[in-house]
């Protein structure tokens, strides 16, 4: 179980790291929409690894095959299925560590989970299934431009202690992907593309925060009570691996205001009730207002790192291990278009929930 | 849509703060539990308005009543029905403001989203709903300690800038309780009792930070991918009122560390695996360990300030409002034990998921 | 588990038939629905005990309270929750079964699943909770009604071997509500009735056929694949107790028929395609086609016969029952209301299933 | 939407008649189940086209690939994915009813639905996607083999006017495959061969009735309220294409009975409660009593038939279609494994669902 996210715009997805394919199905997405391979395409690039001096080695060119539910460039209102080719798999450097368990990894926790576990570098816990999520969240944010004009735009805002002040009216993507750190901000751009090289030559590895926009989302979305805009965005961002942590709008810092500094007053311009503040960060109630909704995420350093590390083996005996295999020395720059992926995700599904809901023209 | 929580453990929710009254179905609760309807009316006197200075001087007795599922005291694995009264409603103060959008309130969004909306006193976007997560979650408390030992303990961490430092080796519920404020550090929970006053004077309100520890979770629970328990956790948190972040194990300040730090090194201890170190929180992969979970959610400054402020009506135009009614200056002391509810909420349910899964005896 | 039916307009039920109350919630309803309560009412006269003297006696006025969701009489769009007192519950005519297995009864099948059972009438599994069917039902059909102007008629068709044959271009809910056995044919419906009279002064009980119609239902309803409209109208109508079989359009008749003959041919009347028969009962690829949707359900006789009867003990003896209580001869005419609330769940909840499917105007 | 099966045990299947592929993901599939693939190629061998005289001419190895969720033979708890490539598929014989609806197929309303459909021999709607249901439900009856020791059989009981009566307590899969027609009467089978060689020379098609029998069900599957398991397992049935009628145990016949006819008598057989009948077909107040389950499936004449027929094109205008393409005369024989599988599909999912409700050992 767990495979399945999103209640009306549905995806479910399958694989291993080194298994045969990895992919998805996409079901509940609406009809008639023009999808656009080389947008899935792009995104793909912008996650896959191999793709700069900061992130692993490991080759995959991530070409994906769909298999249903588009004809000639739209889709049909059926499922939408994709599939993703493991062509660099190497288990081998995964072998000896078979029997035992890497620390802050999953392997444990599988093992006690389900008496059995696929050894071969995480199985289905590796990041590599979020390969899926950023093809389907592809054809949700395609989905979202279409109908509704709605925008999404990460980036890479804390590595370490290196902190960017990024101002929301002006970002862009374009800005973003200027630097392979994803990084808007060119000067804090370097400082982190360094300090990643410099953990890297250490063998270590270093954690930071994504940030996230979404502009032009249509006041409306999201659901009393338990299915709330900023829940399912907190369970969208909380089931990236590593992710340990999510803010939206005034966040923790918002916790050390008062509500006379903290409420955003409503007025009306042009014929649009908005607020002249956002500490609510577009969401009230559960509810979106209109405004941009904005949120950041917390992600820890990557568990693998180059050094001998103290641990146990299936046996319960001591052991030492030094991982080897293929590994990212920080997460963050391609961790950039999954945020996206998952917060059209959540999008694309509320807005079809809102449709439902809408006051009917009687 | 929106008032159903859970996969198994299932709790659906209804009622307006101001209507005839609230409650709440729980669906896929194992039989043969005993229930003390002692521990859920406690838990609901912990959360009900005009328990001490601090809080909100609405009265309600919050006296509920169970209407199925449960026979002789012991469930019997039926939907169980609770309902509490709203005896203490009253709409007239909230009656000036039936045109008038109400900043940070959901009374804007409601409207945009339904065409319609209930004025009296936020209608179902009030945090009056959050009795009956409490009183479900209290049977779900009641499923864990009897199945598995699970103790949730949440504590009031942080209001405005006074933050305590507690000791998750030691800190209990005995210890939380001993304060109004609900923070088991004496001195700091004085601290935290004198901002409240002070806030309260100056007719505004002020945000902080709950944590929660949940002890003797057995490992195994959360699922793969979407459903991770850290993401089950997240939406649960961020689904409550005021609520704008979540962190779990390291968090935030986990970005900040390097992967030779933030890993947790296995060891045998009595037979048992176990980490020296929790900066997972107790979750890896997705899955718990079987160390302590451990998480903090950060709440804003309630929207309710008895000063005149700028908004709009539902005419567009600007207007001035002075908000009345009954409020909190503070929603931390009461969201303590809704905090513990939603964690049993997630674990329970997660638990029962983990019954399916578990290695057939073949 | 299995208290909730639906997607998006969804209903979960409670109650046991001798607990406090029953009840249900309804979430997903969409906002500024008119609900007339009088034809709540009306429709749970028409299932309750002691209408007539072909039903059970149990005095139950089946008097119901909104908690929630509707304000002004219009739907919030919000948890719409009903509660019905059990007034006339009496479990002590079931204390002596309550160690003994009644033959064809849920008593074995629930001892067996729970380990614990509740002895008073059947308990969860009592036909007493379709009540709360019977009023989300109502909801749904005002739904229904005032959007898309649907029209849902049920009525007798069979009872032991007397079988009627209505015509469904002219047959009304007046003409259905005329007799007591709800029999749209005078005729039929006094042979009927008086097999009814005859089997209960037997001491025995009757089984028999219900049918139903539902006019302009909107092309496009029902969803490829595993939710098909039929398949949802189908595991509703098997969720009613004592229902064995479900057939719709041409069902098991339509399996002696050939191709040629079976085939809907489609025409163009006034701007509309229609077909010229209606073999496909309104249903083609499980998705509806603008025609009438016509089905039938088989109920088996009541398993309540004041007979004495072998059965085992809960200690696995042989023991000799002679069943007392209160019950119907014939659960027919009391069950014609339930298929329609049923059938309005299934529609409601598939017509705002398609809202979300709708193409966009782009 | 529409594409996903099960609770727990889940399928979510893609895939149009004659697009690349279609497929399937079964997540929450138990760990440590031994899967035999041949199993899985046998089952689908007995669903493929072009097995025999009797069926379409369409060849389709259908052969398969596992891409996930199994490792050296054994499920990992993890999604399983498995795809089918479409081989022989030709749309070409299909471009002339583009711009036509096919009587009583779904064209029609997939178009009106989402006003784009694939006219490539019926997109979505096909009965090829059942190939997908075929390979998931072969895993189910391996978990439930392996598990419970549960056995499915199903055969054809009518085709036509001819029927067969088969003697449940001797009915064997050997004896069903004996025959292409797949009824385990030998006499009775030849003559529906004869019936179907028949129809298919005349051009027409003709519909009949599938039976199957579960034994060794353990007691206790199903849930109350609207998840019963004759409710789940005729939502299985009536998803297929041509399935217009489902009835368990004693079905439409025993709506003829009295009461005291139709209930079944418990009694202690060696220490298991038994019933001396089984009208009830295995199932009591929605939950298995151990007993043998079985029940009967009504299949309509297929829809394309090699003659002339009257319809309307997409302009609303009258024209005349002759269907070409490769067609089954009667899908009866082909139905009989995949009526196997979704009833595999239902049992496996309540089995799992019922671990979670099992009473605790406390």
């Amino acid at each position: 179980m767990g495979s399945t996210f999103g209640h009306i715009f549905r995806v479910t997805t399958f694989g291993e790291s080194h298994g045969n394919s990895i992919g998805c199905i996409i079901d509940g997405c609406p009809p008639n929409i023009l999808i656009d391979s080389t947008q899935i395409e792009a995104d793909l690039q912008r996650r896959r690894p191999g793709q700069s001096a900061l992130t692993s080695p490991r080759k995959e060119t991530d070409s994906f095959v769909i298999h249903s539910g588009i004809l000639d460039g739209r889709t049909l209102g059926t499922a939408i299925a994709i599939t993703i080719a493991n062509k660099d798999s190497d288990p081998s450097a995964y072998k000896p560590f078979a029997d035992k368990f890497r620390p802050s990894h999953a392997d444990f926790t599988y093992q006690q989970k389900y008496g059995i576990r696929d050894w071969r570098g995480g199985g289905r816990a590796s990041a590599r299934e979020t390969a899926c999520r950023v093809a389907a969240g592809s054809i949700a944010k395609q989905v979202l431009a279409q109908t509704c004009g709605v925008e999404i735009i990460a980036w890479v805002n804390q590595v370490g202690e290196i902190a960017a002040d990024i101002d929301h009216s002006t970002v862009s993507t374009k800005a973003v992907e200027q630097t392979p750190v994803r990084c808007p901000d060119l000067i804090v751009a370097k400082q982190m593309e360094e300090l990643i090289k410099k953990v890297r030559t250490e063998k270590d590895t270093v954690g930071g925060v994504v940030s996230c926009l979404c502009k032009n989302v249509p006041a409306g979305l999201g659901e009393p009570v338990f299915d709330k805009l900023e829940a399912d965005l907190a369970k969208a961002m909380l089931s990236l691996p590593a992710c340990k942590g999510f803010e939206v709008g005034s966040g923790f810092a918002g916790t050390k205001m008062r509500g006379s500094q903290h409420n955003d007053p409503f007025v009306r311009v042009n014929n649009v009730v908005q607020t002249t503040s956002n500490f609510s960060g577009g969401i009230q109630g559960g509810i979106s207002n209109g405004m941009p909704i904005y949120f950041s995420l917390a992600f820890k350093p990557v568990a693998t790192i180059f050094q001998s590390q103290q641990t146990v083996n299936t046996q319960g005996e001591s052991v030492t291990i030094q991982p080897k295999g293929r590994h990212d020395p920080c997460v963050l720059p391609r961790a950039v278009p999954i945020v996206e992926a998952m917060a059209a995700l959540v999008l694309a599904d509320h807005l079809l929930r809102q449709r439902s809901n809408t006051p009917w023209q009687l």
